[in-house]
């Protein structure tokens, strides 16, 4: 059993961030996500794309503002259930939570953080015969571990960006990668499209366009797929199948916990702190709701933080809080690290 | 008269940004900061000093931050009216107000924002008979602008950091620099103390302590001031005098407004938009108050925000809002230029 003060469901912007103000509380931290990286929608659905309205950043990509949380909150040593989606939680006795993932890890906590955006994202599956039987046996959708395909032969279908970049960086880890799109027409970065194009010169990636993957086969996991090439079918020997067809957030498990929802969304105290109707079970980010809620990264910054003074309050009942500026106090992680501004001196001058 | 949508009160992070978030809304800004410069706190008070909590800067110097939002917001071309306090509001017929600076400037507005922070900063003043006499006249707290003292001769008095800095900077302006401090102890960074100490060595600054200034002389400005060495009494002509002992911020004109004060802060409905007990008037950042407020910067984003989905239904009554994400939508400066993401492309592979 997992043990930690707040479990945050969900490592977006917002969870993450969580983190960061809970360790300035001395509050642990450990994040479950379903999807096998932090970042949420910006990694996920937007990674090289530039945001213009987080505070302080003109401009800055999605994917290099999940970079820098990581690093801001790394001094607080959270832990990540990763690939593994929160299914149920079970008060006890004692005011504290048992949170159990779809593969069975559990979470003992004494606060819950839902910071679960739009919901777990789920991968847009094709639809073939016996597709679930394959799965985890060959058929993936998600990338986890580039290497786990050093070597063997990666079918990816799909035609936007994931396929694209997934392509591109496993065609120098598979021993053979083959792109199938049921158009000729890929959607994507300039640059990604042309680096394939490079690559299918080159014999790193074979294209086989217009077809769709509408069989599988293999006895005790994925041996070959069949293809539909526009109209004429042909066996593929592959180890892996990686459709890539995007993926769509589904509230789902959130929708069973016995929490008031409003608009596919948790209803929260926003007077206060962020609080749910169960008490300790915060909802912060863009999976909550109240009057001019407002979808937008910066305000889960500011729902994590005040969300963290509360928890603070349930696990130190009575304590006064003090609020200390990070500038004038310095910040000591849970790694023994220690940031702080330079002193000033005090020195005379002859 | 000046006029805008939306007169912000205070300078600082918080209303800088709401500039931003306003001028996505396509609402005009003006700010009114007692300071000759934006930034309050972090440029009055820490410039050089590393905040740690801001999301996504695992660490940002103060006077970085406030520079980056400079940046920001420059598209939204706000209007300035620096080194003026804003001293009376007063609601028009038509639900509009007029708010009045100490120096006479009128500004025309829809709304008011007041992001006063711990209130406007006022320069601790030294006791010298006459000084009120001499102030603008020789007399000075702030240095606004430095080509001012091209060629003259300036007297600073103080042992912080802006003495310093300023006896620095001035060096190469002045036609004479004198630092005048009580202590022989200078309080600052190592940097500084050892630069004011080299400039002494070169003779470009010259220093006398520890002393006190006692008396100012001239008949229409100021052409004198006698200095108390040590017990010692000497006269040194000059032609500026710039006491510089800190600012202590003061909530003054604030108090007058006839808004809800409680804990030296402005009373809001933080349940949905920040709006004080005047229709129109807002507060946000450090200025406000509310159950569980936290005086941090990254709050003073979040409430900017929301203050200005307000506004926007106040200006545009009954007509609904879609939030749009700055990555998808891009940014049309009021200047005329655009922000935007890249586009994907739909290109073929052969
Ligand atoms: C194309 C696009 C552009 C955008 N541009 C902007 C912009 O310019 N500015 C801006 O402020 N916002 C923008 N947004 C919105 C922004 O991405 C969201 O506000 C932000 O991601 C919300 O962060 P979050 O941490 O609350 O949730 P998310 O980022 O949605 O993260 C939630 C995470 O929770 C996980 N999760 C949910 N339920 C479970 C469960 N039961 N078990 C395990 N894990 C679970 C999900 O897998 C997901 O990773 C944009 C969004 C999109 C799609
Ligand atoms: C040493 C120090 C370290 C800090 N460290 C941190 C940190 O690490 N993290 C963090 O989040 N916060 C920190 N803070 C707090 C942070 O600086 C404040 O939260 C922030 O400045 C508030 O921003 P604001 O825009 O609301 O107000 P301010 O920055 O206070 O700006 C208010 C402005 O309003 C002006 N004003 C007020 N009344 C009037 C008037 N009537 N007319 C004209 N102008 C007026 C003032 O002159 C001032 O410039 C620190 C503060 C200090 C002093």
């Amino acid at each position: 059993m997992i043990k930690t003060d707040i479990l945050i469901i969900g490592a977006g912007p917002t969870g993450l961030f969580a983190v960061f103000e809970a360790g300035l509380l001395k509050l642990k931290c450990h994040i479950i996500d379903a999807l096998p990286q932090p970042g949420g929608q910006l990694t996920e659905l937007y990674p090289k794309k530039p945001i213009f309205d987080i505070p302080g950043f003109p401009e800055v990509l999605a994917g290099d503002l999940i970079h820098n949380l990581m690093e801001q909150i790394k001094q607080f040593q959270p832990g990540f259930t990763l690939g593994e989606q929160a299914q149920t939680i079970e008060k006890q006795e004692d005011g504290t939570f048992i949170v159990t993932t779809d593969k069975g890890t559990q979470h003992h906590c004494n606060s819950i953080a839902i910071a679960g955006g739009l919901g777990s994202f789920e991968p847009r599956k094709p639809i073939i015969e016996d597709l679930e039987f394959y799965e985890d046996k060959g058929v993936e959708y998600f990338v986890k571990d580039p290497e786990r395909y050093r070597g063997k032969r990666v079918v990816i279908a799909g035609g936007g960006d994931s396929a694209l970049d997934w392509s591109i960086f496993l065609a120098n880890v598979a021993s053979e990668v083959t792109l199938i799109h049921r158009r000729n027409e890929f959607r994507g970065a300039l640059d990604s499209v042309e680096k394939v194009q490079e690559l299918k010169y080159q014999g790193k990636i074979r294209l086989i366009t217009p077809a769709e993957v509408v069989g599988l086969n293999g006895a005790e996991r994925l041996e070959s797929i069949d293809i539909d090439e526009n109209g004429a079918h042909r066996k593929l020997e592959t180890d892996f199948l990686i459709p890539l067809f995007g993926l769509t957030p589904k509230l789902g498990p959130i929708a069973n916990w016995g929490l008031e929802i409003e608009k596919n969304a948790i209803k929260v105290n926003n007077a206060l702190d962020y609080q749910t109707n169960v008490e300790g079970i915060y909802a912060i980010g863009d999976v909550n709701t109240y009057p001019g809620k407002l979808k937008l990264i910066l305000c889960g910054f500011h729902e994590a933080t005040l969300m963290c003074q509360s928890v603070y309050q349930r696990m130190n009942p009575g304590k006064k809080y003090v609020l200390k500026y990070t500038t004038v106090s310095g910040i000591d992680g849970f790694d023994g690290t220690r940031k702080e501004a330079e002193k000033a001196v005090v020195k005379s001058i002859d």
